[in-house]
């Protein structure tokens, strides 16, 4: 069976896909086909909107579901005139957060996503330049100012993870890869001793880790399973002997490792 | 006047933070202090989640604000003991979904993030390290699998874009940075040529871009707003001349950037 389902939204549409995505997550049987509409912020291009959905209705014989976060009342009243079946996020939520708070809401298109004010802007962005310049163990002098230190084997997951805590959370993180000559004679590197605290470590099944080494160095030393499982060994006595806080990455998106961080760590955002 | 919120979820808490960041901003005048409480996976999780809320509650004598994304039953019934206003994100909209779809949907913890298969993230960590290698004119030569390729002067916001571009898309986004050289005779430079219909300008306020700069070279002829002024105004003459897609990034944040390449490009995402 397969569903259109719409995004409309007068901003970016992240919020009506996040939330749409976690939803339809529920329906495993069904196959959507998915639609963005952001920016929606006249009556035409909400007539637009509608336009779309009614010809995937009739394309599909079948009510499109929309997940719309438009706020507008004229353009919520557009929508809401298509042949497909609105969930309308202000609509639910906005009345009742009225309610509890005692005060009439802006209705200010454009609105939806937060992380917009200079202050925040400028945290982001040093955040992203600082888990570049602090990536793969290249420079470790400014770790004094990393929220946070992620240490494990080459491609485990480590850099996605620094960059989404970056951008999502604001947080300073910094990545450093262990390697054979760690894993000889079982001792964290001199250069990572005076943080340990900030040492947060990934581990990661070895046949997993094999196959993503083997996309980029086939029939490699590197990424061989005999070496991978000896690296991932030696990592996880590493992680014992010194006591070091980790997390198995093998069947984790980078949002749940990256919250899943945050939590264990007991870390504060700097961006909410 | 300052209410608490609080983010309830079984998964990461992303979805609930979404919806509620989007729903209170439209509370300006309200100041919140905001809570997330992810992975509540079971009774015990759920009646602890219950008393930090009555806790908060009791703190500010009014009903915080409880965005929850349980699925649950048992742990939605309990949260709804809690002295909070709670916002079922579930309950508002999986019936209606239920109804139009005519299936029973799975009603499955921890599945609100959709990125977790294997698939797409091996798309999304090639996609970052695409962004990480084609970064700042590093390397050109992988410009026939870009996407998209950004351009603008030194810290106009190219590196973090190209980053989301690759962790909430899948994108291959490149940036390379104009410079003054290219400003003199007013051309693409050559490795650029080729690839022109890759191509998406970013521009920023002078004033701003020298604000930015600053922060990194305080006093520098770089960071200077003469400097600044003279670049911006010749970035402009060279998007005119070879007719390249732009924007003005000064009050976008970088989902906004993101969200408005991906639609004036015509870009087809590689995640959902």
């Amino acid at each position: 069976m397969k569903r259109s389902a719409f995004y409309v939204s007068d901003g970016t549409g992240i919020t009506a896909e996040t939330l749409g995505h976690s939803l339809l997550s529920q329906f495993g049987s069904v196959e959507f086909s998915q639609t963005t509409i952001p920016y929606v912020q006249s009556n035409d291009l909400a007539r637009e909107a509608v336009t779309r959905i009614n010809q995937a209705a009739e394309r599909d014989d079948a009510a499109p579901v929309v997940f719309s976060t438009l706020v507008h009342d004229d353009h919520r009243e557009i929508l809401h005139t298509c042949k497909g079946r609105v969930l309308d996020l202000f609509t639910a939520f906005l009345q009742p957060l009225e309610d509890e708070l005692g005060v009439r809401s802006s209705h200010q298109v454009g609105q939806s996503h937060a992380i917009r004010d200079q202050q925040a802007y400028r945290i982001r962005i040093n955040a992203v330049h600082f888990a570049l310049d602090n990536d793969d163990g290249a420079r470790t002098r400014h770790y004094d100012q990393a929220d946070v230190i992620l240490i494990g084997v080459s491609r485990s997951g480590k850099t996605p993870t620094c960059l989404y805590l970056a951008l999502q959370f604001g947080l300073f993180a910094a990545n450093y890869p262990l390697t054979e000559d760690d894993f000889d004679d079982l001792r964290l590197p001199d250069s990572l001793v005076p943080h340990k605290d900030k040492l947060f470590g990934l581990t990661i099944n070895p046949d997993r880790l094999s196959a993503i080494r083997s996309e980029r160095k086939a029939g490699s030393r590197y990424a061989s399973p005999r070496q991978c499982e000896m690296e991932v060994r030696a990592l996880q006595a590493l992680y014992n002997k010194f006591n070091i806080p980790h997390l198995d990455a093998t069947e984790l998106s980078i949002e749940e490792i990256s919250t899943r961080i945050l939590a264990m760590k007991g870390l504060t955002r700097r961006l909410q």
